[in-house]
């Protein structure tokens, strides 16, 4: 038995007045998600535990059976690792912004005009940065982000963040979090590289034409975020599942590549508003003939969540379901729907409500609940889980677990 | 966002057959109960875990977000606490009874003849007691009851109690219950307090006059339940929360104050069957204005079931619902109905049976479930929840909870 499973990112939501007190999910039209409630079991999970508002990687993680208070240091590796960098155990990953500082290390601007250009340009520069002992990777990303490698013996990432997060403050010096050697010295270099990097950045041509045309220059990287590369056993060796990836944001390729999942790369997946449901949704099911275990996330749900445009959440929801219609045909493969969070529309922000999830399959109890959505889902057979236990009962179901004992 | 949390003691309960098997919750009439119920989500709760009996002081420890394995020793601090003491940190605790015993230290009365006048007399007496190296702190409590506490260094709650708990036996010596000196000295100073309080009380005015009167005297204390006070962080320091406590009985007060609520003093709210309800719910409705989070304790629910008076229960419930009335125009404020643990009129005791709770507001997911009950309940959005989570979920609702991880 093959498995597939659906993430909505932040589908869950409270109540929208507009909505007659239902949520989004609740007054979406989705034939095909109803059609699969029949075959399911519905349930709400807590993806982290009840109360917890899940950060998108964390819940992944326990969603994937990877339990986030051991594996989750940060999101910088998952970046990393989602924009294809070779990242190593021990590797100390953190997330920078390309910043204008003005000559006595004042922030102009966090996000150096959220600069969109040759940012390729000014990582090749810094990656000319030579700190004895440490070997230094940088890698622009979208806008004006990017992520820092430090690789080498006696790292930590138990050191503090150089972006003092509001303009007209100095950059901050990076600090030890505990009294280890290893955080002293990793703070030490990181206020090198800083330093280093306002060295190599302020004159180089992408800045002199900034400047000229008026725009803040991008002189100087502020480090945030440090985490640490652990190794684990992935979705092979852990469940013996030949497991692939289907997302578009980097986030989630990056959690799927860190527990051994083979990322595909499906043109027009975007991870945006614009992505295309299609295409993953095909992916998907012809990714299912040679792996086990297909992970789809779809990202858009989210996003409306964050606009707090909840008619656009509903127009998602119905646009997702139509695109769904293809996973109606497989045979022998569970199928679970559910999500990593809720992102209510009123707030604009992930909340710890839990969220709805069904598990659809031949030999799956069917639990006479109808449709699928944070209500009905609760009345369901599943009760309320935890995101840890969502693999467990994936493996049972689909028959690859042991007993315990006799 | 504001929340008002309204436990009903002991309000749970099993099916009685002289209603049809409902429990008093099902049969009482509770309109605005069922007002409420429309906006609000449904679930049970194990206070503690399921199939735990709680006792009240750990029950509300947990509902307060305060693991009670960490947290409670024994009742002994929240009494001291609740009659208004100023329990420091470190100081042991102890209830006691006044006591009669004969020349030979056998218990004859273990409530003196539940002593109901001048105990605050024999207290004042008892505070001459003085035992070099430690502060002793004598109370008296309701009829026979009172709290001693010991306060200075190297003292320990470890120690057993001085009450054999029945007539016809002699008073116990209080042991060392670990290994430690400080169990060991704390125990030779109760037993010292013990015969010192014989010393003291025996010729007492009161007990002489007791004794023409053929009353037994109250010529001895019989310390039991050693508690240890615990610093911890109060409600403002640890959720940024005012809160206020309206309850009648001393306990649920001295809990209260615990976790750093300011108590009200209501007249009227006695924590007995003559309670004046209107007058604690307004209370309550008026320290809304001031406080973000306001406890509204009320006992006779738990009273009936302690005396099997099941149509008792049903006319409280209903005369409790009548005066939250003024509820139901809170703007902007979380309701929770809850319980501390079930009371079920069938054993006159605390029961491990989960409670149901419901939480109501704007933001609050509408689950379609009617009415409020153990069964109906159960069917709700919430599922089934520990009462350590309920101040998480609480908190997330009041947008209070900060992402955990990116």
């Amino acid at each position: 038995m093959k498995a597939l499973l659906v993430i909505f990112d932040g589908l869950g939501d409270r109540p929208v007045k507009q909505l007659g007190y239902k949520t989004p999910l609740q007054v979406a039209e989705k034939p095909n998600l109803d059609k699969l409630s029949v075959t399911g079991i519905k349930g709400i999970m807590d993806t982290i535990a009840p109360g917890v508002r899940p950060g998108s990687a964390p819940a992944h993680l326990a969603i994937f059976g990877y339990d986030p208070y051991k594996y989750y240091t940060g999101r910088g590796i998952f970046e990393a690792l989602g924009m294809g960098l070779d990242i190593r155990e021990g590797d100390v990953v953190f997330r920078f912004n390309f910043a204008t500082v003005d000559e006595e290390m004042r922030v102009v601007d966090r996000r150096a005009g959220r600069i969109k250009r040759y940012t390729e340009d000014l990582a090749e520069a810094l990656n000319t940065i030579e700190i004895p002992g440490v070997e230094l990777i940088f890698k622009e990303a979208v806008e004006h982000r990017g992520v820092l490698v430090l690789r080498g013996e006696g790292l930590s990432w138990k050191v503090s963040d150089v972006d003092p997060g509001k303009t007209g403050f100095k950059v901050k010096m990076c600090k030890p979090l505990d009294g280890s050697l290893e955080a002293l010295r990793t703070a030490e270099i990181v206020n090198k590289v800083v330093a280093e990097s306002y060295r190599v950045l302020k004159d180089h041509w992408v800045n002199k034409d900034r400047i000229s045309r008026g725009l803040p220059p991008a002189n100087i990287i502020l480090p945030r975020g440090a985490s640490i590369s652990t190794k684990v056993k992935g979705f092979k060796e852990r469940y013996k599942l030949r497991a692939y990836c289907v997302a578009g944001g980097t986030l989630y390729k990056g959690v799927a590549k860190f527990v051994g999942m083979e990322v595909l790369n499906v043109p027009g997946a975007t991870g945006t508003y614009g992505t295309d449901y299609d295409a993953k949704v095909h992916a998907a099911v012809r990714a299912l003939k040679d792996g086990d275990f297909v992970y789809l996330h779809f990202k858009p749900t989210d996003l409306a969540g964050e606009d707090g445009d909840f008619r656009r959440k509903v127009d998602i929801i119905q646009r997702i379901d139509k695109a769904l219609e293809p996973i109606l045909s497989l045979e022998d493969t569970l199928v679970v729907i559910t999500a990593d969070h809720s992102t209510p529309c009123s707030i604009k922000t992930h909340s710890a409500d839990p969220v709805p999830i069904m598990i659809c399959g031949e030999e799956v109890r069917r639990d006479g609940v109808k449709g699928f959505d944070e209500i009905s889902a609760a009345r369901g057979g599943l009760g309320r889980i935890r995101g840890l236990h969502l693999m467990p009962i994936l493996l049972d179901l689909m028959n690859l677990t042991e007993k315990y004992g006799a």
